[in-house]
């Protein structure tokens, strides 16, 4: 009889939290989800418009960009807003531009043609993963977006070259783990983020030893965790947009 | 037959929109509400905290402010983020005021105890009357914010002396009507924000001509639709508050 | 023999302090008004360009627009610059778009072309009262920058189509009171401001309730005193622009 | 018969403007000063305060500092609020730091104790030398605040060492002249600004060539005539000050 | 004869540039190395203070953070400053969060004590590789501030658990190459900076795809060469603090 | 034998500390020197670029500024980075404008045609005089950059229409004393700092009593010290450019 342990919520340690994509949450965005990861919620709006910013006007090529913010409430103790202290905290700064770039790898400016689609993902309440959750769920606010734009008869071809997910792996008690919630992300030992596309090959890979530095056997074990857990997110990625 | 000038959903001029009030729709905070006029979504966010400012140390009384705040694509258009522009508009800050007043004005700071509530109403989805949803809401995530500080037995006695709930009224193409979304919102000559309590009293009235000066008969009819809606809503709280 | 609550400084309760409106204070502005309602103090200057902001270019409508500050040694206990803070507070904020509100409401865009006047407001001495102050004083200061801009030839027309004053008033002791100095502000259990235009409308109506909600007869009560104060207020202007 | 070159104002080269320096302007300032050199108006207030800055406490010596600003519309063509854009410019900074150096040169720490009097220069009006009319002006503030201050028994001796006045002086159409008005003062190859105790000695000298360098001729001749307009200003203010 | 693609500097795929590390550059900082990874020089200075930012007052532990900035002129065309621009940027703060979190990974807070280290970062002249050269740099100063406070009798044990190097590494036309200069930087498809313990560890992994998402058998080939890499300026970090 | 109170450097009252001037300091930037006048260490880089700001547009006129900034380590003890405070503090602006103004001096804007060049004075170590050691620096780099303009055919004649050094004066134990190292600044009663051109006629005085005011003849003293030690440098200037 083995002796395994557990996680506090019972799930296998390369297995997601219950993940619900929401689409069309909102009236006014070209696209809007709200992505949940367990009790993580972040809603993801893309907004569309004609033009590019001015470094970027007459060269025919669009942009994608992306901002990430909490709620002050959605942490167990209320943060400061960032517009009350006048200033962004440089872990904003970071999530706001890993999201950027993981979108804009699936993305062919010039089939945008000169559109900006911006990406707000906002944290209603967060409990580990906030910035997994956003890039997985601005993805699919983009798709939407694209059709939209699309509809309009606004671009030039096909804007997406591919899809994108992201998941955080770590280290707990020295076991690889998928799908952090708050409780095992401070406990982690080592504590990873990958992006990867929907054909399975990486976008960004940001691993960080929280306590002892890691070694490649270890980095090794998180990246196979990620790479199954991006799978499986695609895949619901692509069930969402199914739907309609 | 008469050829009655209908509003574009159809209500009666002295008509609410639909109403709805979730309560309990964060996991963190002590009181959380969504609360909907229409399409106008806001959640509104109760933190709970020992202590109080430090001008108010040693005084034996508690605190209540409030924080308004729109996310950029909750609007028709989408609008920059507060936080990137480092600093916070004069609209924002007049409308954070404004909930803070109205809820302060039910409550018994004594006994409160030297506690302190914020309340942060984020506005999800713009519609018109965000204030005054914002207001109505906040009420109730304020009682359950208190309800979970007396389970913790945190309270001197009963901080809320009342209920407030707000609406807007406004005249549109000569007809005073209750509860303006955006597109009556933006035609009103004059528009009004009315918060009243349970009780039927007035905590702030505010009305503004946009186009013409209003006279005395346009005031009492626009103080009288409000009268009528804060009752409307105060019911609704009532309701949603009895729901355990 | 009746035993009458005098005010402190043996006024009625309807009547306004000394008023003073003197014009041409400053050389170099358009117009410019030292207002004086009894020891507040507010200097009113207007300044005229030709054009206006760039959302209205090429529209052929002029723009008005206001800003209020306090001088740091203007209150009882000297106040932190916000130049110095390096933001604006909401008050201020709340303030000036009141007054840029208020006098927008007699402004004829059109007959003012695309010109903007923006009136500066500053408080040189504060004893409550000094946005009414302000908005009565700014009036007089945009008549004489509009007078200006005619004497240039600049006008298409008669760009004021009425004026705006504006006055305090507020429930002291249960008492309604006109023209609220700093010593019965701050006592005051509910606290209105109101604007109206020469003709007696309403612009603005803003009533706070300070201490306990109140009802709908002590509204009126206060809106009866606004509408006396307002109109002497108003002569008072006329009085001052009568003189050469 | 001479062809003498005139000042525009008629006045002889080493010629002070009219100065006029009115006390107890404002009410609630320990010492109020509105100072005119000619057009040019700032208003001095010193405010005293109990205690001094953290960095400061517990040595038994007081602190004396000064901020300067300047009001929109005190310019020819109205200045944008440094409030409004959020930081203070360079020439605010180094006005600020000049008026309170100044003025710390007069000031006997001990005898001050630990109070703080914090000097306001608000230009109402610009004329040219409105760095020079603050230090002058605000010194008569100052003698009223200590006054203040010595009335309240808040004094350990006596806080002034002496007094101290300011003066512009420059070179215009190579011919060197005293407290320049802003029509002067932008024509000047050679401007200076001079700081003098009322004992005739050095408290600061600023001289900056506008155009080409100047020689040691020139300088000489500007601080004669600097030390001649200082003298004068000295003289107005104890005048001033004797006047109860 | 083969036709191997030779890198403009003629350096071999897994070839670091020239380094220089030069310590002592300062006089008043604890520790300070001048870094120089090739034409891109860093100036490290690790200043120690007794005592802990609040948050960590009373734990009887240590603290080490980092602050990296760019000159202006250090680019190839001058970038703004951040101090004038009144905002640090995004990048910015992700670099200085990444050597603070890689110097961490080698402190031991508690033999540390209760004092602070801050490691400041200048980039001087920037020619790619600016964070790796930063942390690597910033390594060899905090081991001089370690000294220095020993010297005092400050430590209560070792508080260095090993040392860290940092290494770009990246994939141009198709090859894996090893620190990339600026002009391989903007061409690299992929691009990945290894932050590496003494001992082989990994203690941060952050890869990019710039173009083209990469693959596993990539990502294997350039953590290779970051390990050569990383094991080689551990080499040179030694040589440079065994010169006295 | 007299017993001549020494200089804790050894160095005659009138000698200036030892000064380096190394060109070419960096790759990127038109001029780039490192200065030092003793242990102050300041980089001065020069970025030349085509096009001058808005309001010069079209005049056919060039630009010339600075920028003036220390490091956090480079004073005795860490001081904070304005970038992280968010403001520029008044004595960086103050020594920013006096740089500009400097050089300004000498710049014939005509003959420099519409460009712009980029002072940038960085403190990498401070031991007294910094602004003085950044403007004899800055000349020199400015010098080297419009050698590079007219390289590049840029220049629409000869730009500089002479040289300017400075240093600081000041008096120290009642003695005249020439380029104060901190230690003889901090104690000094008076400190004067002069910027002269190359043919010894004045460009700016600043001289400031930090104890008691200064009369005329220790004025005198100190205008004779600094001549001469503007003469040694406006030498060491002409040797360090005469090669090559």
């Amino acid at each position: 009889m083995t002796d395994v342990p557990l996680r506090a919520d019972g799930r296998a340690d390369d297995e997601l939290r219950p993940i619900t994509i929401t689409r069309h949450w909102l009236d006014h965005a070209a696209g809007s989800v709200l992505v949940e990861f367990g009790r993580t919620k972040v809603l993801c709006a893309a907004s569309a418009n004609e033009g590019v910013p001015r470094w970027r006007k007459g060269s025919g090529l669009g942009w994608v960009t992306a901002e990430y913010a909490m709620l002050p409430a959605s942490t167990n103790t209320r943060s400061d807003r960032e517009s009350v202290k006048g200033r962004i905290g440089g872990r904003t700064h970071e999530i706001s531009r890993l999201i950027g770039r993981s979108l804009r790898a699936v993305v062919d400016y010039r089939a945008l043609g000169e559109n900006t689609i911006v990406l707000d993902c906002d944290v209603l309440q967060a409990d580990g993963g906030t910035r997994t959750a956003a890039i997985t769920g601005a993805y699919v606010a983009l798709a939407d977006a694209v059709s939209h734009l699309r509809a309009q008869g606004a671009l030039a071809g096909e804007p997406l070259t591919g899809s994108v997910a992201a998941v955080s792996v770590g280290i707990i008690d020295g076991l690889p783990r998928l799908d952090l919630p708050y409780e095992e992300d401070v406990r982690a030992e080592t504590d990873m983020n990958v992006v990867m596309t929907g054909e399975g090959t990486y976008v960004e890979v940001q691993g960080t030893a929280e306590g002892a530095a890691f070694d490649r056997a270890e980095l090794d074990a998180l990246l196979g965790l990620a790479e199954k857990g991006c799978a499986d997110l695609t895949r619901l990625q692509r069930d969402a947009l199914s739907d309609g």
